[in-house]
């Protein structure tokens, strides 16, 4: 079975691709960036096909724009990977050093984690974006596109791996399926013995099929409703800024805001400002009947709406008594991915921060700063928003794992 | 449904476990640890009837022997209890400060995973052992054991829920799930939106039905074809040693040894003392061709003894060329959970050390001291042999994870 084929070769790969240098991959890296500027318009030719396949199906505009490839997309696509060439090499390091009585000594080493298996939608630049930070976190990758971007993905694999061959290294460290169907997507979904992760990038129906569907330990990355929680002892204007920035700055990400949760003590004084300034930015307010009483600028919520990840110019909103039931609240609602504070009394800022159950705490900070890049990690793969493994913005080493390696001379257990 | 209000009710104490300090935890050990003492008889009566219907089945003396209580084995879990409570608490480490050129201040910091899911066999003492641990590290448990020991599970977990009770403490931070049919575990398995990790303990046919069924993220333990690899540069008294030790030391367990790997430059030199030194302790050597023809007391091995885990007076041996036949052979056959090099090469030892794809890699030391107390960690809940997460032993802190607590002052993304 040739799904089966991919898989063993890819991981027969990942033991040559933990064996490289940093210095061989940043070479590769750089080689395949030289490379796909060099071969920018067979890439958009296929991405023509693409393309073509999209406008006969009636996609809609802005699909159509991420699916599309220009040599200015290519060149970014390229610099992306001299950024990740640039990272420091996390496979290797030492994150522990301990020794036993009886002279066994332990080193705790990170190590890439094997074969990662990304499963994703339509734009095509995650294919070299998922590569170069696999590759340089030591791992070999497999890829499962979407069926509107297979032409462009097949293109950019077949750059990527001719840049590998030209490193002299194997390019089964990187593979695209080629079926784009969802049988295959299925048994890829069970290939246990080959592929030691899964991570799939997209919408929330697409990693729910994968939660549901895998056999290979999953990464469970972006939803988000994320809260902000206007406490009562809330600066105002802090509020109005960081709310509609959370909001609006970027309507379609995950770490947008999605939900308001206000203290009752300021839905006279605070928030009739933030609802002003959010409807002045097209925002529908839909609020719990407190809300609705103190501002006419919102529109009935109902229960749905709490668990909404809009990604629109829509708001939900909820009025509480004290920060107890805020946090409550939130733990319900949320998706365990970035929440915020706003409030000027510290006692409540720290129970925040230790209460509430989600990756990202914040205070008196937009939870727009959820990301890799705002993080400093140089990179990221995704926003974990589960509990194992990594939470929150994934770089470079969150691709990676550990082993301990033991140092004896003889030692034999009693 | 009985079962989902179980895991709703787990949900919510996980909010409470969490909240609380290390001192209200180890006082609330302490307590338990005094009342397990105090009940004993209470347990015993009830394991009286677990031993009945054992007796009844026609259960092998040897499951007997693991499912009976006594009072000296009630002494023994409420010093494991006590053990606990003197172990560091994990929860609250910074892990990571940092802070960002836009001012923004961020720490890691450990917090406990949630509600963790517990499926497990027959031994009862598992119960107040996966109590003990899990509490500590701030989360609460659902605990799924084996109908064997449904008595002595209910008066263990009866007598934990008392001492929560009289500590203050939601008696929810442990459940025990009544029905012990397929269904319910299937069920149970399921339970996604309650249940943040689920940690399989006994048998491989356990383990794998968990992961195999399970939509919670698992951590798969406990399965060990154990490699070593006797290395051209091997000490022969030191081979002899070791591989007698890690194969017969105990036989049942997941650290033993089960495969040899043998340079063939030493097979007619080292191998025979080693060979001679097992058949003493009656263990039969399964071996290829090569290791046949050079020594007499060893019979014909198939493909299938090379992946075997015995757990038994049985090893396998396949002789090698070279070091990166044995790194070929331990990766392919291995379940990653333990091998071992014997070696005076310094070169080929950290080779094998960095080569070779398993939790714990060992030069010149048994695979026996796999194991949370013979690494320090004080306790143990199991050891990890997949990727994610954690790999190896893992104590209190591999049932913790992480988040990021933020302090801004007002910052929003530009």
């Amino acid at each position: 079975m040739e799904l089966e084929t991919l898989c063993r070769e890819a991981k027969a790969a990942k033991y040559e691709v933990q064996k490289l240098s940093t210095a061989q991959k940043d070479e590769a890296l750089q080689r395949i960036a030289a490379l796909l500027t060099e071969k920018a318009a067979d890439i958009i030719a296929a991405n023509d096909l693409d393309m073509k396949n999209a406008q006969e199906k009636g996609m809609s505009p802005a699909l159509q724009d991420r699916l599309r490839l220009s040599e200015a997309r290519i060149a970014a696509m390229s610099e992306g990977l001299l950024q990740v060439a640039a990272l420091p090499d996390p496979v290797g390091e030492v994150l522990e050093h301990f020794e036993r009585p009886n002279g066994l000594k332990l080193d705790k080493v990170r190590v890439p984690l094997g074969v990662i298996g990304i499963i994703y939608e339509s734009r095509p630049n995650v294919t070299a974006d998922a590569f170069a930070l696999t590759f340089k976190s030591g791992n070999a990758v497999i890829l499962k596109g979407g069926s509107d971007a297979i032409h462009s993905n097949t293109a950019i694999t077949a750059v990527i791996r001719e840049g590998l061959k030209q490193a002299g290294i194997t390019e089964h460290a990187i593979s695209l399926i080629g079926s784009t169907d969802r049988e295959t997507t299925r048994a890829f979904m069970q290939m246990r013995d080959y592929v030691d992760v899964l991570i799939p990038r997209g919408s929330a129906g697409l990693i729910r099929s994968v939660v549901e569907n895998s056999r290979i330990p999953v990464i469970e990355t972006g939803a988000g409703n994320c809260h902000i929680y206007i406490d009562a002892a809330a600066d105002a204007e802090i509020a109005k800024q960081i709310i509609v920035n959370a909001k609006t700055q970027r309507l379609g990400v995950c770490n947008a805001c999605e939900s308001l949760v206000v203290h009752e003590k300021v839905m006279e004084t605070v928030f009739p400002a933030v609802a002003k300034a959010l409807k002045e930015k097209e925002v529908e307010l839909r609020a719990d009947e407190k809300a609705l009483a103190a501002c006419d600028l919102c529109v009935p919520a109902d229960e749905a709406d709490f668990a909404a990840e809009y990604l629109d110019l829509m708001i939900s909103v909820k009025t509480v008594k004290d920060i107890d039931e805020a946090i409550a609240h939130i733990n319900r609602y949320s998706t365990h991915h970035s929440e915020a504070i706003i409030t000027a009394d510290e006692k409540n800022a720290e129970k925040f921060l230790k209460e509430i159950d989600s990756a990202c705490v914040y205070v008196n900070a937009s939870t727009r700063f959820t990301d890799g890049f705002e993080f400093g990690f140089g990179a990221e793969i995704g926003i974990s928003t589960q509990m194992l493994h990594a939470r929150g913005p994934m770089g470079l080493k969150e691709l990676t794992t550990y082993k301990y390696q033991i140092h004896g001379n003889g030692q034999v257990r009693g």
